[in-house]
């Protein structure tokens, strides 16, 4: 199949038309208009086979977790998510493998009226590269600088599934369903960042673990902050698979879940129950922002220990 | 060194500063401003190493022509290039590598006033996406769809000198400087393809060889067109290089040239000349449009010939 014919058959069959797009798939670029008075947001995620996700993984799971992390990216900023270009490097033109990508892409693009408006299908190692446009109203996105003294520390959902997947799997062990489905099916937090505007003083995605992330808001917002390690959200499933030191280890640093991380003054509190009173996503509190610099964590008997923030690291 | 610091290192290093960039790289994904009255143009574009370039192609050459080719997808649309996107997936941190990467990628950048607004670095086999954002004013983007029965053809600049510079390197002998220079470092078409807004019926850029390419036009627009073989561009050094049929040969169906093929009624001839009056760029017409579908050639002795249009294949 050449590759024009892989594009018609696969690429272009998206039920998705947003009346914004003026020119979608099949010419040089597309073509689109920006609403008035807002904001262009744009994400590009990268997942390389192997790295990114193990390399069995099935070809629906791939498209799907390929769209996720770029919308969980237009989440963290508190965008409305619009349009896609997929740029797909494969191996080999596999019609069945295609057919199974399009359909993970394309479910999750349609549960936020998402159209693939383009990119590029080229031959080599399998790597995705995604690139997202949503908007925001003017001076309403959400940055990771704007922390402050004083700001509460919240996360959405429950932490460490991903991580406990992953660690299965590099013990050789199959994970369970919902394991599996956690960390290749991750949700991103679209409504949850929209509810968000004019609420959180500073919001990140949970990419490469909490210690990790929240370390990018403190650093660049040059605060600190101290959260409870107890506090801390896991599944109850979780709760019941690991040690209390494990549940904190994994909350803390693994990666892959794709939840939201971000502060907010405690003014907003009322506003920030409100904003989430109807979505159905879990929040909670994990801790405060303050003036030292760096991550600190309250042990379960009270102490005080520095958080390391490094996170996954390609090189 | 880390991604952070590579990031940090390199990629934020650009001197370019857009007034219309709101937030740039270092946050989940940038903010910018699209001008009113304008639309956004998108276009993504791959470069494989060992596909779209040989292995051993210098990384400045890699980094310029990364961004050259999505520059040609925004001329051929008549778009005014403004942001860029890098997702850049490399074997280790090479630091000098990616210092030269960044050196080709910026100098280019610079030409055009593109600002580099975010990406993503990963690890694996090396291939670059980059996605660019321009504007066109409400209704002026080239499209391909319609050219028009009675149309001239035309072509900027020369054909064939890439296709010459990879036929000698697929033949193991060192293709000239100048033949290296078109092969790594296309020019792309920008001002031409903005001073053909409002002129040109239909228009694309010349990647895979001018028959390929011209044939997308036909197809897309639902006409024909006949070219005189005698008349289509190449440099005098390619003339003197090659055979009458060779010469024909390149000019048709060898790729990589990024010149633009364009197509504009009669009545616009006056406007043709005096809009590319102050451009530093050849053109010249090449044939014309009519209704009778499929790809022609008049042959040097007057015969007429179908072409064949088949460009590429990744697959």
């Amino acid at each position: 199949m050449r590759e024009h014919q892989l594009i018609q058959s696969f690429f272009e069959k998206q039920n998705i038309k947003r009346p914004d797009v003026i020119l979608g798939i099949g010419d040089d670029a597309a073509v689109v208009t920006v609403p008035e008075k807002q904001q262009l947001v744009v994400a590009t995620d990268t997942l390389v086979a192997g790295v990114h996700f193990p390399e069995n993984t099935s070809p629906e799971d791939i498209g799907y977790k390929a769209l996720a992390v770029n919308l969980s990216d237009l989440a963290a900023m508190g965008a409305t998510p619009a349009w896609a270009s997929l740029a797909i490097t494969l191996p080999n033109a596999d019609e069945t493998w295609l057919h199974a990508f399009c359909q993970g892409f394309f479910e999750l693009a349609a549960q936020h009226n998402v159209q693939l408006i383009g990119g590029d299908t080229t031959q080599g190692p399998l790597t995705v590269t995604v690139s997202v446009q949503g908007f925001v109203p003017q001076g309403e996105a959400l940055t990771r600088t704007r922390a402050k003294a004083g700001d509460e520390i919240y996360v959405t959902g429950y932490l460490g599934a991903a991580g406990l997947a992953l660690r299965a799997l590099s013990e050789g062990r199959a994970p369970s369903e919902t394991q599996t489905t956690q960390l290749n099916r991750p949700v991103p937090r679209v409504a949850a960042g929209m509810a968000l505007r004019n609420i959180a003083s500073a919001a990140i995605d949970i990419s490469d673990g909490l210690a990790a992330d929240l370390g990018h808001i403190v650093q660049q917002s040059q605060v600190g902050a101290c959260i409870t390690l107890a506090a801390l959200p896991v599944s109850a499933q979780l709760a019941a698979a690991v040690s209390p030191e494990e549940r904190i280890e994994l909350a803390l640093h693994a990666g892959d879940d794709y939840e939201l991380c971000f502060t907010a003054p405690l003014a907003k509190r009322e506003a920030l129950a409100k904003a989430f009173a109807d979505l159905d996503c879990p929040y909670c509190c994990i801790g405060v922002i303050y003036n030292e610099a760096g991550l600190r964590g309250i042990t379960p008997d009270g102490e005080t220990s520095l958080i390391e923030t490094r996170g996954y690291e390609h090189f």
